[in-house]
């Protein structure tokens, strides 16, 4: 396949932005970017196809998503992580059966391709993960994802299982969903957070991650005033402090959010290559605070972004997580911090590298997979001004997920003109609500 | 016309969400709200218009605007305040020929129409403001708008006029446009900011505008740290401070901004009932700082939104502005601050009451003018749960400029099914990116 967009972000180690060139595309990989030629256009023309006004881009990296939540969307509005959790996501969580879980995944998953996100780190649910990784397989994205560990739940009691069969189980959805789909799926050891786990289901799910290669461990950490103060309480210790005690982050650790972090801690992300998932929508949103990114940055720590669960964004676009990305900081560090550039960067390549797919995926370079966006960046709320610098700007701040107009994974179509070629709308929609209805009755049972 | 949606947020004194319920237009008003009646749809059948899917609000307001900044989307990125005047704002408004304006001006209401609001309050600029006026009166857009008055710039000198021709110009221009249109259009007597305005500047524009019934002081205050610092060295007070001691500010003052504001200036804004314009992505992205919006409403201060200028934000959309407003107070103020619909009624009834046109727009109720916008909240990126409490949700947090269906002014369609009625999206295009191709030669000579 030859395609021939408008220009190229190729987010590559120069950042070159390239117009009048086309890539060529074999076996879902980028074997050629070359200069347009229409000789050789027209001795292959079946194989070209031509996006005169369109930008091609690297698929996005989203590195926090909970794909079992797209379903509550809307149901747990204004209130703090801690109570969030105990009035509605976990209540919901416990209620999803594999048919409601099945749905929650759809939703999410078109929502994502729909939005130009290719590859996604997602934290799964207590029950029914094979639904996930199914549903991941079936719809050809790139993803790593694996059961949310929950052995302790003084929140919501009902929510948990115990340490030895969690351990069993991850060691079997491992077993059988690590690096299938050509590669494409990994798993990610996911214990859900210090507070729901106990200190041996924490260490032994990131011992068995060495079984794996090529695996991650994810969880969330340092969110929320009330969750530090309750983990200092019960460990005497600061978040990733204690994490860093008991052995389980290392450079394969993804730790969503980050946001009240000590310089110690900080050091400690920095020494341990620890990988920041930034969320800033469910950050802002759910009142916990604004993560120091800025001064990650400068620190080389690893930043890349998430957009979390619906319920607390209300969306899944990227679009929205790279404009807050930069926004918020501004005030704090000044307007020249974070720049549309950076930011671009943190949403791809940064991703990419976030989780070990650096050689694969994150830019548009010969011999990477062909995971690729294309954007409209000539409506009426982009710059006119057609200059490299303002190509940036245009995606970062004025955009929105309904500026992809096609996204590509492997080399395969996924969205095509704006349409999934993945799931019916209408289809998808009704189906939902009617699994939400169910849900909704059984939570109050 | 009879107009028979899903559900109306009618946005009333008790915040009533109606189903089954159709509003009957005549002459630019609603003339009645009644129970859905097949018989009456039957009878009336070439008057209804059907929209089943789609929830009728009022209107959006954006209560501080800068049309003519338009074109310069993108051009201005990562710098504050007033570098971004120094080296960019200034010196491009100052390269506006008519044709350039023009295109400005109508790239600007397109975009808002296209997002749903009706109304809005423009800061003009210092020369060809009739164009300005010409554009609004020919699009039908509900707006008060006004020549931006300079006669002193340190920033950059050759933009400015003299104190004397400048308030000529205005009252001629108040007495040519002020009450046109139907009333639609007013006149809003527009001082830039206290750094480009001599005393007498500000005093007499705010004298003249009591010759002119239903005109508004429009200005900017309390926007960025180095310029309030510069006011402070100039004329040894506060900014709302030193309006208050030369007599601007009452009921019909509207200024944008209002971030650094100490707790006498609050209680002038209380006490005068000043109009507070909250621009949140404006204020984010020139690294201004965060408005205390919270203890404003406490104090029954009165607080719109708007979005400020493209190249300060980088859209138009209420829908970014709305999200932001709720979401950048939590970390602060906790997670049930700025509420969804709190917010929502910032951007109707609140813009509509701080241009003392609550009377007229605003809300959905008899006797009030037709302005209305229909959404469409039931794509992927919606809540499922179909509950009135999560229609504030959609609209707040889940929403973008696309999800505005069709928008209607005084009775009259502007957009329909996502089409502007009034400017071909192409020919736009086109021509704005040739007059700001010709702008920019402009100003590098």
């Amino acid at each position: 396949m030859i395609i021939v967009p408008k220009n190229i972000v190729t987010v590559d180690s120069k950042d070159r932005i390239l117009k009048n060139h086309f890539i060529e595309i074999e076996n879902g990989r980028i074997i050629s970017i070359k200069k347009n030629d229409e000789k050789y256009f027209l001795k292959n023309k079946q194989r070209v196809l031509r996006f005169d006004d369109l930008t091609l881009i690297p698929g996005f990296v989203q590195t926090h998503i909970h794909l079992c939540q797209t379903l509550f969307r809307g149901l747990a509005d204004d209130l703090e992580l801690l109570d969030w959790l105990q009035l509605r996501i976990f209540p919901y969580e416990n209620a999803h059966n594999k048919n409601s879980l099945l749905a929650s995944v759809r939703l999410g998953l078109n929502e994502l391709l729909l939005g130009g996100t290719t590859t996604l780190l997602d934290m799964g649910t207590l029950r029914h993960q094979e639904v996930v990784f199914e549903e991941l397989q079936n719809s050809g994205l790139r993803a790593i994802a694996g059961k949310c560990l929950i052995d302790e739940n003084d929140l919501f009691p009902q929510f948990k299982s115990d340490t030895k069969s969690e351990l069993e189980d991850i060691y079997q959805l491992a077993k059988t969903f690590h690096n299938t789909s050509n590669g494409k799926i990994k798993y990610g050891f996911a214990p859900r957070f210090v507070l729901s786990c106990s200190e041996k289901l924490l260490k032994e799910s990131f011992e068995m991650k060495k079984d794996f290669t090529g695996s991650l461990y994810h969880t969330h950490s340092s969110e929320n005033k009330d969750e530090l103060a309750e983990i200092k309480r019960r460990h005497k210790k600061a978040n990733i402090e204690y994490f860093d005690s008991i052995g389980v982050v290392d450079d394969h650790s993804v730790l969503a959010h980050c946001i009240h972090v000590d310089e110690k801690e900080t050091e400690l992300l920095r020494k341990k290559k620890i990988r920041v998932a930034h969320c800033p929508s469910s950050n802002l949103k759910l009142g916990s605070g604004i993560a120091n990114i800025p001064k990650y940055l400068k620190k080389g720590i690893s930043v890349s972004l998430g957009a979390d669960g619906a319920p607390g964004n209300n969306n899944l676009s990227i679009f929205n997580e790279m404009r807050l990305a930069a926004l918020i900081q501004k005030p704090i560090h000044g307007a020249k911090a974070m720049d549309a550039k950076t930011v671009f960067k943190l949403a791809t390549i940064k991703g990419a590298e976030a989780l070990h797919l650096q050689n694969e995926i994150g830019s548009i370079e010969v011999g990477k997979k062909a995971d690729l966006t294309l954007l409209d960046l000539t409506s009426n709320t982009h710059s006119l001004s057609d200059s490299d610098d303002s190509i940036y700007s245009d995606i970062v701040y004025a955009s929105s997920a309904n500026s992809v107009n096609s996204v590509m994974i492997e080399g395969e179509w996924k969205v095509l003109n704006k349409k999934s070629l993945l799931y019916d709308q209408t289809e998808l929609n009704q189906n939902s609500k009617a699994e939400l209805k169910k849900l909704l009755n059984r939570v109050k049972k």
